[in-house]
């Protein structure tokens, strides 16, 4: 225990001395991409293994002005080379400008923080290299089922194995008393628990309920296809109770779009409760020990960066509710893919070593990766909202972290951003005046002074958006 | 053209040859199969290729002869070896075990052949090795994204590329007119449109209709969440069109279960129509040209065998109708598996590939290969229920095929079975008796004379439920 605790401990670096060292990251990850398949990648895996690793032991010093020195150079190599690179690399996923300045970019770019797309997280996966890399042959997972023995009969038991194994690890979720539903994300198992909490012989439908501010897909979820089983009924701090009518509550913790903590506000004895806990995991929130809630919804797009592969599951103590839920997937989709099942089981197992295994370090860390970006993305965003003047962001109170063995800050996947400038009336118009487009609270349940802002795009365009809103400050 | 032809007239064998040579070539294929990861495959794979390209030949017969005694040496090879291959490999698709003789299972097994599961066709993509595996690194796909410019932004260019080229080969679809809509399978994407072609301002839910026997899913799609913009009502034929309201018009062609092809038996002008055309691929039924439908329906599933996969994909005429389309799959999934289309994408171009690169033969031929299997079954299964005396099945003419420039048999994916026993009143539980599980003619809109078999399965189950009808004729 105490070692993984050391473990555990490692790389959450702060200020300018994280900021250095996550360029260096960033420039060594761009290099190594660079030259994968050429032959130089064993060489540059054990030079990054030692680099990295001198980050944890008692000669950081020496080992930082070292690898500075070497950064230096790469710069140069990087600056030399840069234009024929950007011509023959594919630009898949843009991890390759990770290291840009804002100076390479457009600055007239329209910036899209509307959706929280996790591409943030690409650079952790570049570096993982062959080990999170899923090789599929053409006669695998051709059929339909992957376990008729199983209650959910679409689930893959490596899947199910990888799930249970991370919560384990994390201390984020018991599972032991749980069955696992798989889904096509958890918005296809929002859909799936609506059918299986919802009565079908009666003639009222269920009301479904969230705390504003909400999720702003849930009321579209609930009422897009005018089901009689169930409506959305808005705001549950607002909802009034009737004793002979039941309802579900839906409680996101963290909440998007806020990344507060929340519990419901509504008697569970006559409503049901689904805890939407898609961020619930170290990178956003320190780990308060593992929640035991009857029906918990997680995501491999919030959880590890892979939204393009729609993959989310459910905790669900209730058999009945579980066989319906597995009833509404059969309806919907009959199942959910195999092949993204087994990729997601790669990807969990990937971070799962990177915990258990010998020699962890910054590089087979993701959570502490991760935290150590949104660390950085939020102090700059906050250094910037405060020069603006006009702004403001949720407060969190530092708490100690059972996952990382220390106190840590809260860092959502979102900032919940106010306009206090009054002649702003509508903040995510003025945003999109800047070319930045955002969610309005409005979506949420909330005013048009609010905006929801994705904290998980790529550096680039988080870069840019921070030096826009700087920007509004030097007026 | 004339070469293209004369690579699609190889390798349909019919009788005693054909069942010869489809044993040889399980057998290779099992041996193959097992020898993957040890060293010997690009050997094989040259005597692979060599052995089966002989059967285009002028020197057939004396390679059936060498080809027919090394097969008997590798039988004696299995049978030696059987028990320790079978407890040291996964039996994650039950391939192995395509050559087993009936000797070697329970003849007391369940057999079910309720569901249409495509496991048929693993031998040919095992068989496909290396050129149909996918590889995917855990940083690609991670985006929820994959073509803003596309009307369907979760759509990936090369599976959309892939599905062109392989309408194009196959000519069974045009594609130029026709917006690509990919879902999770076809199921998704009838939801999609029954959403996509419904008002949403109306007090008066759309009627679903389709001519019975009709797909055993659709009433249920239409119904479980007891929409207010859609309602099943039932067999075509007796629908009566009302001028002032609209109806859904699913015409499900070669037809899910009897086989048959299909035309709207009602108005277009009051309704709106619904083209699913899962089955229409050439190891199905003879190509009559490229359907051009408002509306098309397809998925992996049926084509390629690919059901673990859940990919399918609509070709929609209208942009309008295409949008509504990807707002419901937004909302339900928000998008479609990346990671499945990458597969997807793959499997179809190595069926293309097949048909327009050069040296095809029996193994690089897909729809050749699994009409070859399909025609067998199909003549076994008549051989059988004709010697039973107490069922039918429904017959087809020979037809010229488009893409195989001959005159070809039907053989459906579902053998529509009717009981002619005036005895047996429930056919699915006197089936049931007989541990063969099917799906009664109820769930079609039929009688409960009829059943649905699935044809799909894997060789084992399929001879062994040849084998208990047959012996009803014994008594």
């Amino acid at each position: 225990m105490a070692q993984a605790q050391r473990r555990r401990n490692c790389n959450i670096g702060t200020g300018s001395e994280c900021k250095e060292k996550e360029l260096l990251l960033l420039l060594l990850l761009r290099e190594r991409g660079r030259s994968e398949g050429q032959g130089h990648q064993q060489q540059q895996q054990r030079w990054l293994n030692r680099t990295t690793s001198l980050n944890n032991n008692a000669k950081a010093t020496m080992a930082t002005v070292l690898a500075m020195a070497m950064a230096m150079a790469m710069l140069l190599l990087f600056y030399s080379s840069s234009t024929s690179t950007r011509i023959t690399t594919p630009s898949t996923t843009g991890t390759a400008d990770e290291a840009l300045s804002i100076s390479d970019v457009d600055a007239d770019a329209v910036i899209n923080l509307d959706h929280g797309d996790p591409t943030m997280f690409e650079p952790f996966w570049k570096n993982a290299g062959d080990k999170a890399t899923v090789i599929i042959p053409g006669w695998h997972t051709m059929s339909y089922f992957s376990d008729t023995s199983n209650l959910c009969w679409f689930l893959e038991p490596d899947f199910a194995n990888q799930v249970r194994r991370l919560h384990r690890i994390v201390g984020n979720a018991v599972t032991h008393a749980h069955h696992i539903i798989v889904g096509v994300g958890s918005t296809q198992l929002i859909h799936a628990l609506l059918f299986a909490l919802s009565a079908t012989n009666t003639r009222h439908p269920v009301s479904v309920v969230s705390a504003a501010p909400f999720y702003s897909m849930y009321p579209g979820i609930t009422d897009f296809l005018k089901s009689g089983l169930f409506r959305w009924a808005g705001d549950a701090t607002s909802f009034k109770v009737n004793g002979s009518s039941s309802f579900i509550e839906i409680v996101c913790s963290p909440n998007n779009p806020d990344g507060t903590l929340r519990r419901a506000v509504l008697s569970t004895e006559a409503g049901k409760l689904v805890h939407d806990l898609a961020y619930y995991w170290p990178q956003y929130t320190p780990m308060r020990g593992p929640a035991d809630e009857d029906i918990m919804l997680f995501t491999v797009s919030k959880a590890t960066g892979h939204a393009g592969t729609r993959i989310g599951w459910a905790l669900v103590r209730d058999a009945d509710i579980a066989s319906r839920m597995v009833k509404f997937i059969e309806m919907n989709s009959i199942g959910v893919s195999k092949d993204s099942q087994v990729r997601a089981a790669r990807i969990l197992q990937v971070i799962s070593d990177g915990y258990e295994l010998p020699d962890p370090d910054s590089t087979t860390s993701f959570f502490h990766f991760s935290r150590r970006l949104l660390a950085d993305r939020w102090q700059r965003l906050r250094r910037a909202v405060e020069e603006s003047g006009r702004f403001s962001l949720p407060q969190f109170s530092s708490e100690f972290c059972e996952f990382t063995k220390e106190h840590t800050e809260t860092y959502p996947a979102f900032a919940w951003l106010r306009c206090d400038d009054e002649s702003i009336e509508d903040c995510e118009g003025f945003f999109k005046s800047m070319k930045v487009l955002t969610r309005s609270g409005r979506h949420f349940g909330a005013g048009s002074e609010y905006i929801r802002i994705s904290m998980l795009d790529r550096a680039r365009n988080f870069d840019l958006f921070v030096e826009r809103i700087a920007s509004l400050g030097l007026g």
